[in-house]
């Protein structure tokens, strides 16, 4: 069959490759240390799991409305306006089949093709694939590293902004790099998207993943939350990555675009993974408390242990279940300057641990010279952190 | 926010405007017969929900792989090979959230921008909204009723192909009509999709929803295979509509291709959902028999108080649950000529039945004289029917 020529221009997720060759080593007798997961494996809290069996055993199984049920869009509404100072209703929320969904369905809403969307680099890589794959010119911006952790170069970031940038696409509390924006510079951002008009996704998946401070979002700034899309997931703070439920979050009449979107692709989202949801919104909160608990302990041991490795250095983020360690000078005295596959694939083989490189968040930017990783610790318990990386530990000292 | 242009080529179902107006007369007080729905009121099998539920216990909350469960992935190819003398294999199968994803998937997978696409027409109208969203001509073919129902024109679609023509849009066993191709209709369809070079999309939703007789797909007509997608979808034969899931089935590159594209529109179809289905497909099958005994009843009963009508005429369609009966001489005798909207708001107002017209599966075409509603029976059980219907039977001897 003749494949359409847009499907050229489609990106996709280079982890699962790292996924592949993981399971490959294990298949193969090996011990394997999966720090390259984005997935988790804690369970889903069990008054959300009761929610959604009940809701389906009460015949909950039917299509329920495009949008999402109204009871699910109101108690999220309620939510994040409580956790953010908004003023978003019901009609302000159209609940998707996951937190990715919004990313495809902003840039088809927003977006002419030959409009510049700019994005973080290092980042989701879905971001760059949705804006080429629509026709749209994909414009990266970049971090700086300080002693703090990481910061969006913002003098940079100003100066790609075009008459042709219609879109800019935030990830406070950043995957891969745990980045989180000061007050200063969510001000700046704001500055720039008021003042050039741009179209705003707020990707907050990490908003509720954090162990200290508080999550501040963009669309609280005046005037902000009418230029924004909230993409919003149930699936890290209630672990439920494979329930695929999420939603788009934003003034009505771009929610009424995506919810004619979702007409069209998927009709809706499972009607009783909704009443789920619901169950996790409104109900029992010792389950993302203890989730939390669990990932702020694995974070601590894994960065303990980075950080008294020779050749790494690593901060430790707040928010996210990410680690973005810079591993310049290990790389180098391993031999593989910038040759981040073979520098993965040398760590599988001699320590068992998985793990992603920068190269799986985007191309590399002009004059990049200082290497990183990435891992996460959302799928690895405590023991499996220590025993890995003590096992990289030793490979770094050697 | 700027909507971007591509919007205004999205088009909806207009069917939930009627199923709007049925819900605020309801509230008004008034006794409603929902005909209107493509939604099923029957319960889900309890071996489906039971096994959904155990999988969701057992931790199978987290990602799994973009096309779907190798062990549903298997069992689909084996089903679908069994029922229809295909030999695809777990590489051909695609999971979706859902059969009308693979709508979208297959224009965007197989059609350029401005290129021509067939499709039925009284028809599903998500596949004329796809084909024009994305940029190409959709260009509808029509039925012609005879004595024993709804027939492809074939002389007319032959004439409409063109070398702009790259695709073809099937849905045997269709909604709304209830037609299905007669074996020498399908090998018409054949030759002409083999001879012009066609992509087809075989829209196979009802190919499990029969009373009588044997389902056959255009995929087992030698050469079909490698030129088809087979949408297929879990929601009727297991009354899992709410539940979204469904497959495309096809060949390995464009399957590939649709994988991808799940990677970045959902990354993949809810985890124990997939669980679940397994069961469906490998279980106990005394669920859905009994779902089609009880649609073949109220079939049944429909069809005899419809043809009991004057100036009703209604064929008895062999799958589906759907109905599309003549109503030109009690149409132009209530004095609506043309005007499908206020028919129905009278029938609403008159008779409690909330139904579709001809109107809500596309504009009608150059020359249509004859009028037809449609009403589905998979929302309302044998009571309602007949109560609905005998206040329908009433309106229409007046």
């Amino acid at each position: 069959m003749h494949i359409a020529d847009r499907i050229s221009r489609l990106g996709t997720e280079t982890a699962f490759a790292v996924a592949a060759r993981a399971a490959a080593h294990k298949a193969a007798g090996h011990e394997v240390f999966p720090f390259h997961l984005g997935d988790m494996n804690i369970p889903t809290p069990a008054n959300v799991m009761e929610a959604a069996c009940r809701a389906m055993r009460a015949g909950k199984t039917g299509y329920c409305p495009s949008p999402g049920i109204p009871e699910l869009r109101d108690a999220l509404a309620l939510d994040v306006n409580a956790a953010r100072g908004t003023s978003y209703a019901m009609e302000n929320v159209a609940i998707q089949p996951g937190g990715k969904p919004v990313i495809g369905k902003f840039i088809m809403a927003c977006m002419n093709p030959g409009e510049e969307v700019l994005y973080p680099n290092p980042g989701y890589p879905i971001y760059e694939s949705q804006i080429e794959y629509h026709g749209g010119v994909a414009v990266p911006y970049r971090y700086l590293r300080d002693t703090s952790g990481f910061h969006i170069d913002l003098d940079h970031l100003q100066s790609l902004i075009t008459p042709r940038t219609r879109a800019i696409i935030i990830n406070d509390l950043q995957n891969p790099l745990g980045a989180q924006c000061s007050d200063a510079e969510r001000n700046r951002l704001a500055e720039l998207a008021m003042r050039h008009d741009l179209a705003v996704l707020l990707d907050e998946a990490y908003f509720d993943i954090r162990y200290g401070g508080k999550s501040v979002s963009l669309a609280s700034i005046p005037g902000m939350a009418e230029r924004s899309v909230i993409l919003y997931t149930f699936s890290k703070k209630f672990a439920m990555t494979g329930w695929r439920l999420g939603a788009a979050i934003g003034p009505r009449e771009i929610i009424d675009v995506v919810a004619k979107l979702n007409v069209n692709d998927e009709s809706c989202s499972n009607h009783f993974v909704q009443h789920g949801a619901l169950e996790g919104l409104t109900g029992d909160q010792s389950g993302p408390l203890a989730i939390l608990s669990t990932l702020k302990e694995r974070r601590d041991a894994a960065v303990e242990l980075l950080n008294s490795m020779s050749g790494v250095d690593c901060p430790s983020p707040e928010a996210t279940f990410y680690l973005f360690p810079e591993v310049t000078e290990l790389m180098s005295r391993k031999g593989f300057t910038d040759d981040y596959a073979s520098f993965a694939e040398d760590i599988l083989v001699k320590t068992g641990v998985s793990l992603c490189t920068r190269l799986h968040f985007g191309r590399p930017l002009h004059g990049e010279e200082r290497r990183f990783i990435r891992l996460a610790y959302s799928g690895i318990d405590v023991d499996g952190i220590r025993k890995g990386l003590l096992a990289l530990k030793t490979y770094a000292a050697q």
